[in-house]
């Protein structure tokens, strides 16, 4: 895998693994003999923006450190329909055996990249918006998924609980005021982090910049509201989209001229990409 | 959690709150007072199947076992945007910091049954085929997956490589010919499961059914063909179709006479279900 | 370890070795300098059946990867006392360290082989009954004992609670009848899995058989009471005697012309095989 | 569980149940209302020493917190065939799910415990030898299987590698000698560990002696040298025989006086016990 | 223990009861009456900043559900020698067996708790300097640790690699200049997270400064430069002194006017607290 | 890592990874180009006791496998500030990653060890009193500070509550007396382990002697009461002191002739040596 890549991948590697695996492949037992050997080919049946070939190598290892993986493409790279993105060569048995969960992981990671890169390049091409992600990540692939929605042409919000401050309505209602709220942030959090408030009216805007707040996310806002919002922040502070963002939609809230839209559907909602292994 | 639920899922929703709060949550901490109580409830966004409310209320407890949840609607249940799910009621820095992750889980959950419940209801009221889900699942939600897709009406497939011989065509070219590889699994397969292989002509059912096979799958063949190929096998062995099935096509190739229709999709593609939880 | 091996079995290698070195090896500490090197043999004390050469190798090469291991006899063989089963080369102190946890498995595994083998030479020459395993097995050992039966001419019965469907009485309580449980399991079972159903009477063989049953298992019958089900059978389902099966008995029952005999001992009794580690 | 048991205990019952219920329980699922109450009895199927209830009861709790279980038995009872052990009270499906996995603990430490106890009875009621056991566990079982030896009436040799000392044959060879391994041990092990040292004839018991042994293991000796042996130490260190013992052996080879028998067979060959669960 | 406390925390204690109590407690057993009740206190054995008490109670109930712990000191609290911070009540058997490892954890806490303490009042009252641990912890130990810092009046650094930016020389050369690597971060970084940057000089400040950084760490400088460079950077951005860092130098480094001091001390050398476990 | 090591530490190095690179290296990301190479030194800034570097090298591989790390000291040597203690070369991003992991590791164990080397140095030349560990060690870490000790010059007391028998002052309540206890730990104990026991007068030497007690522990006795204690033994029994140890008091205890001291502060309380790795 790639370097640094933390211990959990190779955890969830192992799980998924033994998920499919655990109770052995019956029919590639009656069927295979042990040492036949095969080569498989990766095949991109749509288009798609590659991601996670290592993951799909790390795979393919876990279940017969014999096979060998060459990989053709790299990640980020945008690919038509019908190209060849690795090999693998071994043991017919042990491509069988892999077969499976690696694609489940290639073709989950490659989705997210391309459904990010489809977002990304929706964008007018005067508007310097970062689209990024959230924690609506599928359980145990955070990791995976973020350094997909990156490889995909976005960004990452916080990478967890811990990793940004972020103070939505129910902090806001906890601490008393908006003011309450971002004065405490900006005091005691780690310095590290900037302050980021969620605020859903101009007024709310103008108590999170008279707070100090780093970063303002405007709350399912209108186009119109949000425009209103970016023009009386004045850069002050940076400024996030969120809510009803889609394919649709995008374009259109990236001209109000906030810096930062975020989409839950990269990580929640893309679908696998179209990706077969064939054996011959 | 349900009774019988395998502590696999419990490590999986350890490992989420680990993705999420292993780090502590610093907002939180920093704006609200520890022993503050709160009311959250569960809202659906949109119409949906309901599944997984008995983990939301696992990831719930398991990050302050203090909380109360109380379920307000069923497994398996239809329900419209708006109505109320469940509602929380505990601390409100443990509502804020379980809430993310106890929604990943219910509205990929939900939205797995949702999709597979709009597959089934696409289904002409005449033909008695089941739907099923694929090995195609997500890395560690395997078991919650195919649990949603009953709940949404549909079957399971083989649960892993152990649980099903299925001889596709890899098997079969290893094997040296359809009659060796069924042949094969017939004669030293564990007796609890049936023979089932993978054929792409009516030669191939034929040679399938002389050997003895108990299921046939299709393979990426036209309604035409399938119906030939019911036909053929005149309820010797039973019919999955698999390949190319979506919302489009699925009422055409159940009236094929197929008996099962195998869908990746369930759990490949599904899009999260939109859920919200407010806390007030 | 061969190809496929699941990754709990590395796990259980891993508890295995935690367990008996996890707090270090002091007499060895104290004797033994870390860099002399030793060879050792594995040698048969008794006549048995090899399984799990692959398993004590991974355990060698789990406490040190400079430890070589050659093997001299494969999966299956039946040996004589004193053959010479494998070899291992390296440092005196890696050998030392890792010799019991690696015999502990390597005569579990060899002795359920072993014991397999010998119910399998029982069985008369004209009977084709296949001998299987239950779910009696060590809690972790699954994998490996359901693969040491296989390797000692026996077969594999449902690998869990989820691969198979096995109707016991109590099930048929809780439907309310034989009809009733099997109708359930035919109509809504997993298509891959066969539907078996446990019978202690003629009358309810025929039952049985009247709901579609696939795999008929008599339950603790007479021999007589078995030979004549097999008769009243005639084939429209396969016959699994169950119960009170030994060294003794088996014979006799393969007579009755069963399909499939399960034998508990396999995997709750069978005795180690004795096996030595010689370093010299 | 009793106070006091490893969280490692937990993790196997967590890993035997994945085995096992890890894809969940088809037949149960489809024959078997939710909500439909049982009660279970554990019954004797032999004469036994109990042992283990606690875990059968851990494992029923595991997959469902409500079944209720009622111990009739106490550790180290002797109990007859037909002896009611424990009841379980709760929902049918949770007694089914849990059923086979806590039987398959239950039986194996019962079994260890009986086969211990039938060793013990077998000692000369004038001989105060300690029957032991060996590192020669099941993985995984370590914690379990002493305990079911002490229950048995046996006792504990070292837990291991680090629990003791016990210089043997490869540690004399590498040290160069009986006087440099014991003379090692002695000045440079952990003081709570006593230095065993493994010997072959009565030239080694000397050697052991004079270097300061405190405990000598006889390896393989014959009953008159092993009385001999026992005679020449005269107390001076405790003796411990080890090697060739099985139920017809033991009583002679306690009449030589040893002060410890070690047997390999409590944990690696003790079939396990037969015992029932009986839902009605 | 306290709510959102991340589930790595409870397997910390899993692991260090394991480490003392896996193998039993083989004197609590010979000594002990099983049902043996007592009452333990736990003192402060020196003057000490609370910290952790919900630590030493899940340890305690985690070896036995059924001891009550009473808390009468809260986090933060400073105590004196000889006050009473919590009693344990329960078997005695329990008790003895948990005590060790709830105390390795107390004492730890309370120690780094404690230190920190030290350190926070060596400030003087006119600066309103924060000090912050390091990524210098114990592994396994950074959540607690980090929970020990704040409540001795500290404050965190960035949590781990993910969750802050701080760009040291390596990055600085690799990327090719302060003013590469600040623009690096400040386009591409996650938006949460400031950029820091570490400089040692004062033109490395200046540029710093101009290329936008938001946190300037002096490394190693002197006071008076460091005094220097406060004044230079003039508000622009936040100040963190890091390196030579004791309880002599600390109140000096502070009155240079930073914003920060780092501490590496507080989580790798901080002593364990004096603390007794009585048990009557 | 050395032959033998546990498979617990590599979960912990595992853990402690997780800990810090689980979310990615932000900074390196942005900065480092993922091919550039480094070579990078690792310095002691304090003279010290070397240990563990195995562990270091062990962090370094598991984050990329191909750094390679040559190691220019051994376990054991004294090494002044400025040596040299190791190299390691590689992708300069990989080095970046590990290095703060596989410092905090190298610097604790460098820590124990030398503290224990300056106790022992502290030892007057004509005393043979040995310096032992005690449980009191950090979570996770016992196996590696255990080893420091050894290493350090310092000898190991028992391992855990399973690995030695030591009769404390409640173990003596509850038996009712120190007869008593004895008297069961010599019948019942384990044999391999030697029987210790705590005592605070002369009386109770006198009562652990005649009951057998192997090993006598004196309890925060003054230096006259155990030279007074020592002579009474008179060789009998080994005889360990216990309570107030510190560089300080360490010489004089050693002179009252005792043969064992026991100090917690190598585990509990050693400050990290200070070690850099400089990346050039």
């Amino acid at each position: 895998m790639t370097p640094g890549t933390p211990p959990l991948v190779g955890q969830i590697i192992d799980l998924a693994l033994e998920e499919d695996l655990g109770r052995g492949d019956v029919t590639t037992r009656l069927c295979v003999p042990p040492n036949a050997k095969s080569e498989g080919r990766v095949i991109a049946k749509q288009d798609l923006v590659v991601c996670g070939l290592d993951i799909f190598e790390a795979v393919m290892k876990r279940v017969d450190p014999d096979t060998e993986i060459e990989i053709m493409v790299a990640d980020g790279d945008r690919i038509e329909k019908g190209t060849l993105m690795a090999m693998a060569k071994g043991r017919t048995a042990s491509l069988l055996m892999a077969e499976r969960v690696a694609l489940n992981f290639l073709q989950r990671i490659c989705g997210t990249a391309t459904m990010t890169r489809t977002f990304v390049d929706a964008i007018p091409e005067n508007c310097s918006v970062r689209l990024v992600d959230t924690r609506k990540t599928t359980p145990g692939l955070r990791y995976l998924e973020r350094a997909a929605v990156l490889v995909g042409g976005g960004n990452n919000h916080r990478v967890d609980l811990g990793g940004g401050i972020l103070i939505k309505e129910n902090h806001i209602r906890a601490a008393g005021s908006i003011t309450a709220a971002v004065t405490n942030c900006k005091q005691q959090g780690p310095h590290p982090l900037r302050v980021e408030v969620e605020v859903t009216s101009q007024e709310e805007v103008n108590e999170a910049l008279a707070a100090g707040a780093d970063v303002i996310m405007l709350d399912n806002m209108s186009n119109p509201e949000m425009a209103q919002a970016v023009k009386l922040i004045g850069g002050r502070a940076l400024v996030e989209a969120s809510g009803g963002v889609n394919l649709q939609t995008v374009a259109g809230i990236a001209r109000t001229g906030v810096d930062i839209i975020s989409v839950g559907a990269f990580t929640h909602s893309a679908p696998a990409a179209d990706i077969s292994f064939l054996i011959n």
